[in-house]
């Protein structure tokens, strides 16, 4: 069991109760004799050298906290424990209220270490890489702010495949299948799988599906040269890039991996999707049944 | 019969092929004693009054010159015709190869006209009304440049219907399903009905079914405080205003009607949409059976 | 003010909580003097003599028995109540509790009827009619048990539109559209629309997008001959008939209409609606507003 | 290069190009010196042990003919090349006309084996297996002929899911994911991968969203007790089983793989793909562009 000795805090700046929390954690810690630090989580970037010499990271605030914390801690290979101040809180791990009683479990080692895949994108204009960013959610290339279509001329493993005239194109890993790439029609990935999902948004009189890809693929998009929208690369939902035509982008597998403190059990998942996902229709015969199902218990041939 | 006396000419001024087409339609309508004239399409605005005293206007450019065309033509109830020499041409009626041979067809009147509903939507901003527009395809509230949701509270008929947390939503005519709306997920509406469509475009866990109302509908969408993402008002691909949260957007019928040309019979709807929207497979087994249903010549009961 | 002098109730079979209900309900409405009747909804096509002579019919059990009732009492006039004693109950009025509180507000007919459309469809073999029905929800013309594609031309007012290579083709009544059209992606249209909505369920490689069509529109299916899965011919959920190849299906506005009695307000659609089909994720800010909109007060010019 | 010394034929029954054609191909090997068989491919299951001392089998007819063909030569190891005389023919490698000039690539090894992966479904009552099978596209478990609802509670490595209310389940391999599962909504999968496609078919009211799994999951199905329809178990289209409530359907990765002969080169997929599957809108700027992308010449970092 790995002994915790240094812990750095990221919270959300503005939320009005993460400071707090923030202190009442660092509190905690501090008295079983861990040293801790505390940043605001926009400031992730600049904390790489803090984030190294650390064990693990606390992340306070929402999704968008997750994805901050996740991209400054995937390089130095520190994992992250998510307490959800936010709405939804599909990465977070605990609530603020569940903290103390957690604290037991983190300290005597009863966790476990959910690894998610990561991407990473290049933009290259005229052939030299000007900008690249890992993600943990997706990578975007859309219109600006006019509603107008973009044309993408999209490449798997570097042969052509289609051109999509649409809003978009996401590039996502399993994490941000149920993210923007699930409002544009995407398919669920369970975290733990390492494909590639591509979905286009609101294609017109194109290719219209997901495409699901190997860990291994590449994909490179190109603005097309008649392409008179504005184009712009947003990556986990901040803007990296305006882009011109016969500007590309590829993207792949990263080497660095989220690693995120997981205190429920391995099958958190599928539960916590669907109490998000489900319609609120009410309870129907058979739809209570919860558990495990009635074959587990058998192997399988 | 009517007889043609004055015909306007609205070219877009960009297109190559369309300037020396306007002069060919100009010339040939005036060998015929009608008098002409011709403007840019983008001034369809500000040739009111030209639009005013002509019987007929000719649109040369794309479903965009036809949009623009209709919105400055149907104040005044001027007919359009429009010659294609864009891209899809969804709108317009004839190519530019089939221009001399539609001429007699046109001066004899041996054409109809097909009416097509607008809506009109309105600004108001702490209630007052601060801009408004007709729109033969859709409104549009959406996202700015960045792609983040807005959070949009929708009202039909002055009820509360359901808060939208979208890249954007929709509201469209008839005519307009085959645009923007059909991209987004929407139905198809042939244009002679009378409805009003709306659709969100990537829905994140909210209603993500597209409606469709009645013609005396209102829909009126407010812009959540909580939205932060920049959020902007499109009507017919056309950026109409910028909004702030609490902005109202009011759409309902408009009184005007686009009155569009037609020389082809009156099923070409459905011929041309799916010449648009089939996909490309090989010709199957009873596909290619064409013409009218074999029960077509019976009355119903 | 119309007085209620005899009342009939259509009950589900087989459901317990159903028969003890209907009689509490018989011996309530008697109570006042009005004079009732009870059998099973089952039977409700051979009791038409019955309905014939009733001042409404009571439906209990869920939509399933609605459908049934409604299509029994829409020829003879007879608005019927629905009290849900089934599952979801889009479209009966009140639950079993709600009864006894109900019952003042019926005898001093402070309700309103509900009118819905219907559609009517009549199979012709060799051009003969040989079966047909009204339907409240939608008629399905399907592939019967094996998961085989079958292949549907399809005529809207006579011209060819497309032929469908789907699971099966679904026309749907405004009221239809909340139940198996919006399963297979359909859109929704509140109740008192007059559109005919067409949609395929499950189409590989052929049109895949929803119609909305005028009340005036015909819709002709034809089994096209190089169909090899059995064919069925589904009203409202059951089974009609079993077709050939190149049997024809024609679909349209019925001219009996169905008659609901309403003691929720006239809003109640959208509400009830979405209480089935958002998603179960927690409120969110700006989510729980309710009430009218912001600028109900004003008048639109 | 291996040598081939004893091919197979499978040839469909009766469609009339087929005998003929399998004459010819028998002919044109046997001058080579290779020995020959010629069977039925509806026997594909009875011709295991011919089956099993060949190099090859060519399957002549469409995608069924392949899948049958595929079922019978996995478990031998044997690879298939399929020549199409079908009508889709995504599964198949040459049509009849490219016979003659394909022989040398093939007699030459001038090919490739493309392996794709197979499922394995086993049915169970009261936990007894009763009917297993493998299955190159997909296993669906759906009504019967009436269009009534399934209720499908759903396991994913023995944790409950969630239970589906809809026409049927589609569990498909990333071949299948181009068949039954692109018509009821899916995300394509290119041949390579190992992942299990989950996706409900018209479902209503109840969680709608394809699922992407690992190579190792494990999905069952059980018919929910209150499950009203009749329920039927097909695999790769052909019915396997009838199914009644409680039964359980465990599906897995199977051993076997299915090995075909290519001669097209290793990109072929997307191509094929987007021809049968892009709208047949007019070509657009810039959709015409083919080949390689423009930075496919450059090693990624």
């Amino acid at each position: 069991m790995q002994r915790f000795q240094r812990i750095g805090i990221l919270a959300h700046p503005l939320r009005p109760a993460t400071a707090p929390l923030a202190q009442t954690v660092a509190r905690s810690l501090e008295q079983h004799g861990i040293t801790t630090w505390t940043r605001s989580v926009w400031d992730a970037v600049r904390v790489r050298s803090l984030v190294r010499g650390s064990d693990l990271v606390i992340a306070i605030g929402g999704d968008g906290a997750m994805l901050r914390a996740a991209r400054a801690c995937a390089p130095e290979n520190v994992p992250v424990l998510g307490i959800n101040t936010g709405y939804l809180g599909f990465l977070t791990e605990i609530s603020p209220e569940e903290w103390e009683n957690s604290l037991p479990a983190l300290l005597e080692g009863r966790y476990w270490i959910e690894e998610r895949m990561m991407i990473r994108c290049e933009v290259r204009r005229n052939g030299v890489p000007v900008i690249a960013s890992e993600a943990l959610n997706d990578v975007v290339i859309s219109r600006g702010a006019i509603a107008k279509l973009v044309q993408l001329e999209t490449y798997i493993d570097g042969g052509w495949t289609t051109t999509y005239y649409c809003d978009g194109l996401i590039v996502a890993t399993p994490t941000g299948s149920t993210a923007y790439a699930l409002a544009a029609g995407g398919p669920i990935l369970p975290p733990e799988l390492k494909n590639i999902l591509v979905v286009p948004v609101a294609p017109h009189l194109s290719m219209d599906r997901p495409m699901v890809l190997s860990q291994g693929a590449t994909v490179e998009v190109v603005v097309e040269p008649h392409t008179v929208a504005e184009v712009v690369l947003t990556v986990d939902g901040e803007l990296l890039a305006s882009m011109k035509t016969l500007d590309q982008v590829v993207i792949w597998a990263s080497d660095s991996v989220s690693r995120f403190v997981r205190l429920r059990d391995r099958n958190y998942f599928y539960r916590s999707l669907l109490d998000r996902l489900e319609p609120r229709v009410p309870s129907r015969p058979g739809q209570n049944r919860l558990g495990n199902s009635p074959g587990s218990g058998q192997n399988l041939p």
